[in-house]
């Protein structure tokens, strides 16, 4: 069956996400939000496409590597498309953590796509019932 | 410092969802989605209300408690609330499993709040990088 077009949209994004995250400058990962975006790192709040990107180039490693191990699309009652990531990240030589992160992407007047929201939360949880 | 308004909503939601989940008849938990809603449970979509309700009346277990550890909102651009809950489940006997879980949430003509996006993921990867 082929894919719905949000479903292509959301994966083409997700893998330039991480691997615009994991291979190059991380500075360059603010042009992927919209102005006004928000983004919830680990609970921490941060507003608009600057304090964003300041927050994801002031991370505290040299390398990093992610791998996707399921990602879900959705599109959104207003034309937009949310995406649920689950995954494993790497970073410098730590032992590797369970993460996931949502974003939601919306279309620009250009025609593209942006990130409207991101949360993200490494996976350390793990409270016995 | 006093929460916003769209954090009270989505924390509010969240309580309400899972305490209907675990303590009532599952089969009342459509009343919390919009008409269109989508659902993607562990990957297979349900698409509005009947469905949705349909497939969590279905789930195979007869008891179950969630217990949340986290939970982010943020507000949309196009003044909905976003959510990623991050938790442990028990079904019946089984060992307790982490999940994570995204809502939307939308407005309605009444003034109240009605569910048109749900994820869920149970979180059984936990495949090293």
């Amino acid at each position: 069956m082929a894919k719905e077009i949000w479903q292509n949209i959301g994966e083409g994004f997700v893998q330039a996400y991480y691997q615009q995250f994991d291979d190059t400058d991380r500075s360059s990962l603010g042009m992927l939000y919209s102005d006004c975006a928000c983004l919830t790192w680990e609970g921490q709040p941060f507003h608009g496409r600057e304090a964003i990107s300041g927050k994801l180039v002031s991370l505290p490693f040299k390398r990093i590597k992610h791998v996707i191990t399921e990602q879900d699309c959705q599109p959104t009652i207003d034309s937009c498309i949310l995406i649920m990531v689950f995954g494993q990240l790497q970073a410098d030589d730590d032992p590797p953590m369970g993460f996931h992160q949502v974003f939601m992407l919306k279309s620009t007047p250009n025609g593209s796509w942006a990130c409207t929201n991101d949360v993200f939360r490494l996976g350390i949880h793990n409270i016995p019932v």
